[in-house]
């Protein structure tokens, strides 16, 4: 299985999803870059998740909060206490350093040598801001969206006339020091949320979590991820976080094992309460019909995008033994099929002219490219044969391949061929954008 | 003119566009979290932008590289010397700190004091990262997106097939410690950009700059920009960076003054071949078919998102003295109207039945949200009488009010009102998106 991921990042790099970082420069950190088909892929699965979370919901709005805030947020927060830190062990001889709760024995995994005693390691990255780098200027980096949710809760509600129940979602980048960052994008230093936190009345929190719990899980289902590799896991009370009241995380079969990625949370009253003990400010709910003012619940769903997107292209990587393009010349080795949701797909459809020495055919296959373009993420290529277009095009996961041949100039017609069925039909010109578009909202 | 800034920023929080970052703990450094409206609206400039700039562009990829980067990347590009600083000067008595050449005399504009000598105050927000602070672990919070471009120019050159010319679009954050942030959202130390870099051969640049610089332009007069509000400034020789062979800014008539928002600026081979010095990479290019290998000139176009909002907000923003819905009781006050180009409206039509206290006009506006919210961002209303209602759709630009009443209930059919021209229409719900979706595209 190991095997299996590495030829999911050998994909990744040589067609263009994710590179590693600075990597002229050695890379960095566990830190990656999404390449040309990565960005429209991660976009794709952001746009998903924010339509399904926001447009679609009357009783949730978005927000985008800085990354940057006052400190005094994560004083309040428990973030710069040990609450959020991990036990850190050394190795007295090599000097390597260690997540304490990831080590299977009391050795160095690196060179066997003999361990310090753990110690507690805070996750919050540094910064300063302001004309000197004193303690007065001291800042992080947020460690998770939802707080800029929480200290906007009075902001949100007094500007969107919102009444309980509702929710705040938000998408942004998030940042921790993790001493042990690995499995490719799965656990980085640096990272996107897409969360969203409803606001409810105590009563109801159990009701909306197994709401919310299930909501969420059809997310991945509708989005095409195989049943039978996501469950639900229970977090047992010893492992709750402080403030939580329950937690389920939704879990993925990676081929290094069952990880989360994604947690739905009851987190009770203890961040709008504690914000207002810290703040000053009663970040409180009065219910204009019953006149009861309380501190809503909070039930939180907090996903990765990098994990969602690591998730969805493990999910949809297919190797065709033989090939399956046999249309043209029989291919011995394997190929690569990205059968991924046509949501989610980066490149929409390819245009294809059936040579390109032939000026009228390619002349033909633009005007069909340029017409296509303004209405989804499209490519012309005209380089190699056919078959290995399609290929390239199936590696890539593009849903659409349209071929234009020389039949093409008689009757305005073209061949499209469908990536998961490989059945191919002609179509006129005129009727391209609409067919496509019914294909993609079906 | 500071007037319209107040009013402009108080809209903003009151309606939920902008909010202070961390305002419950007394605000933080200039930081400002988009709110349900601003991501909406933030969102569609960014999305308008990507699709003309990478969707609609066949030479033109796109590319999302981290925050964090290796910090030899900084080492190379300059940002670590003294270059990239500002001068910073103290005042003896109050100790604030200004930056020297926003100043216009040479006593502190705060307490009249004497100033200090100026000094370099580099820009960089630094942070650590692995297990131990110290020098090894620096690293910085990128100061500007066009580096995780040059970094990748070969992962994206052999991922994604490109020819030169060919561009890379990127959209992200950047930080800077600026010492002297201000103007709402216009200049903050963090920020968003949408920059594009495009790789040419030395000799086509001048010809590339011209095309870019003229294109930048008709994006920001499309989208709705008052022409006699805009103007390129030619960027004195004296006042270039080092790198560039020549700049150009776009500016705006901002109520604060001609400011820039928009940079279109020739690099020369300045990066390419400064990383290729710094890394032992060669980021050259081949051309298969003259053989000549060379240095691409990069044209840069570099705007910023933050700034794009401001300029859209400004110029959408104006007041209807005496009120412009007469339909109902008149209004003696003048009434806001956000004349937002219809791309970046954060809202699409507004669903409001004529009177609340009626289930069945309820329920069948109900319908009818149900039915556009999976087209369109919609809002569902039903507080307040209808004129009243309008009023605040009118304050944050949504392009069409669709009122259901008595008749909807008996012919199908609502009322259409147009944001722009007032017109009310009757359509049958049954065309209700079609119509939405013709206006929209026209």
């Amino acid at each position: 299985m190991e095997d299996l991921m590495s030829k999911i990042i050998s994909l990744a790099k040589r067609r263009g999803f994710v590179f590693p970082s600075s990597e002229i420069y050695g890379g960095f950190g566990s830190c990656y870059d999404y390449g040309p088909l990565g960005v429209e892929m991660k976009n794709n699965i952001k746009r998903s998740w924010w339509k399904e979370m926001t447009q679609l919901q009357e009783n949730i709005v978005g927000l985008d909060a800085a990354i940057l805030m006052n400190p005094k947020v994560w004083q309040a927060s428990g973030h710069l206490t040990a609450g959020f830190a991990d036990e850190l062990v050394e190795c007295k001889k090599c000097h390597h350093r260690f997540r304490k709760d990831f080590l299977e024995k009391d050795k160095c995994p690196d060179c066997g040598g003999q361990l310090t005693e753990s110690r507690k390691f805070n996750l919050m990255m540094k910064t300063f801001i302001g004309a000197l780098e004193d303690e007065a200027a001291v800042t992080y980096l947020r460690a998770e969206t939802c707080q800029g949710i929480y200290v906007n809760f009075l902001n949100v509600l007094n500007s969107s006339r919102s009444k309980i129940p509702f929710g705040i979602a938000q998408v942004g980048k998030a940042f921790r020091n993790e001493i042990t960052p690995g499995n490719f994008i799965y656990r980085t230093r640096e990272f996107e949320q897409m969360e969203m936190q409803w606001f409810c009345h105590p009563k109801e929190a159990d009701k909306f979590f197994e709401y919310w719990k299930e909501t969420r899980m059809k997310w991945y289902l509708n989005l095409g991820i195989k049943k039978e590799n996501l469950r639900f896991r229970e977090v047992a009370k010893e492992e709750l976080a402080h403030y939580a009241k329950r937690a389920v995380d939704i879990e993925y079969k990676f081929p290094f094992g069952w990880k989360e990625i994604e947690g739905i949370h009851n987190r009770g009253d203890w961040d709008l309460s504690n914000h207002s003990k810290n703040s000053g400010q009663k970040l409180e709910y009065l219910d204009e019909e019953t006149k009861e003012k309380y501190y809503p619940y909070i039930i939180e769903t907090s996903a990765g995008a990098d994990r969602s997107f690591l998730t969805f292209l493990i999910n949809a990587y297919q190797e065709v033994k033989g090939g399956r393009t046999k249309t043209t010349k029989a291919v011995k080795e394997s190929e690569i099929l990205l059968e991924i949701h046509k949501d989610l797909a980066p490149v929409k459809a390819a245009v294809l002219p059936l040579v390109k020495n032939k000026p009228e055919l390619v002349k033909r296959a633009k005007e069909v490219y340029e017409l296509l373009k303004t209405n989804f993420v499209c490519q012309y290529d005209e380089v190699d044969s056919i078959g290995r277009r399609y290929r390239r095009q199936d590696e890539i996961g593009t849903l659409f391949a349209i071929t234009i041949d020389f039949e093409t100039l008689e009757k305005k017609d073209v061949t499209l061929r469908d990536r998961d069925t490989m059945k191919q039909e002609r179509i006129k010109i005129d009727d391209l954008v609409g067919i496509i578009n019914q294909k993609l909202n079906a």
